[in-house]
């Protein structure tokens, strides 16, 4: 099994990955990239990506960057999140990378691009420390 | 319009919010509380709730706790999260406060608790930091 | 040997905060303070404490309060600060807590306080996430 | 005034920086790289170099590198550290580079290298998000 299907399978087997609809685009050992599409039911009172969702997918490509590294068995201790301009677009891109592997935890980055008929534009950046479970 | 009527009304114009089933149950100045059920829908992949829902509930939390000191037009700069025990329950109950007021941004912080048969646990805490727009 | 006695000993042995002028003043389980004292050399550009010190202080009492329930073989996988007001004073003191120990990873927080001839003040809060060393 | 020289000025005038021995060696808009010899007061209990000092390079470059493009009126809010490998070497050298400008806030991230015989190793990394001084 490679690393996207890995991937895809624990995407599908995630019923809140499943409801916003996020997709596996890309999985290589220790990078990955994820989409989401916009809709209204993703948004925030004034029509923005929600932060929650914006946390959902810096989260969700940072546990899957890792896994191409450490595995399944991760679980994320702490994320942060940077909102850098307001997240607008059609689409929205999450790329994560493994910054340094490691036996007990994982340390990864992640940035989020929203796409709209002008490119991509960078919307927000972010971390995630997960912990190796044993 | 009291702060709990001023945040239920924006609560209601988050479509995302509406969606998770976000109710905000307490309000006074510097100091909210919401809550949401836990539903299938919300889960990762190995039934707890998801990450990226923890950090929804920090940072929604968060921002209304600041909205009572300062009124609605903020958004959030940064948020962090420490996911620190398996976030499993029947209802979920973020509370967050005001740590430091300002003009141009404003401090908060947030416990988020699981609620099941045996009563409250904190599984989760974090921050946000909010800044005012003008 | 107390916690407190074990703390004392191993802030004598980090030849920084001997620079700095740290004391170890409280440490019962699970909670420590220190203090350190203002000097010019412990300032940046505009005279007051230095974020970086700001930092140690916060980093050093994280780590401290987790030694009190782990022991002493830990180390700081990722720490925050947010400087909430200008930390000036005649001295600064740092209470820290353990929010969540384990056996794996130990989650802590701290408040600093700034003193002067009108009391202590909050300046900055933060948190460090301890893994301890097998 | 050059952004180098400005930077080497504000430097100068820092007492801490000047005691840690704290040289700005690039600076360039938007992108700065400050240096630091090791010397055991700057250790930790067992002598790697302080957790504190770690933060102290990251929040001072990434202080720097928000200077290059907004000039020196700024004061960090927020700062997180994460320390990926033991900080052990003969100089530690910090890269930092704004993320994004903003006429309220700047985003700034930063990679600390530690160089010994063998060549530059990333031993930690952060980010620092300042607040501009009106």
């Amino acid at each position: 099994m490679t690393s996207l299907e890995m991937l895809k399978k624990i995407n599908a087997m995630a019923e809140f990955n499943q409801w916003c609809g996020i997709e596996v685009t890309v999985a290589q050992p220790g990078a990955v990239e994820i989409q989401m599409p916009w809709r209204p039911e993703v948004g925030q009172y004034s029509g923005f990506l929600h932060a929650g969702l914006i946390g959902t997918l810096i989260d969700t490509a940072c546990g899957f960057a890792a896994a191409t590294v450490s595995g399944p068995n991760l679980l994320a201790a702490h994320f942060s999140v940077n909102c850098l301009r307001p997240a607008v677009g059609e689409k929205f891109i999450a790329r994560a990378r493994v910054v340094k592997p490691g036996k007990a935890q994982v340390f990864t980055a992640c940035d989020l691009f929203a796409l709209d008929l002008e490119g991509e534009k960078l919307v927000a950046n972010g971390q995630t420390l997960l912990t190796v479970v044993k």
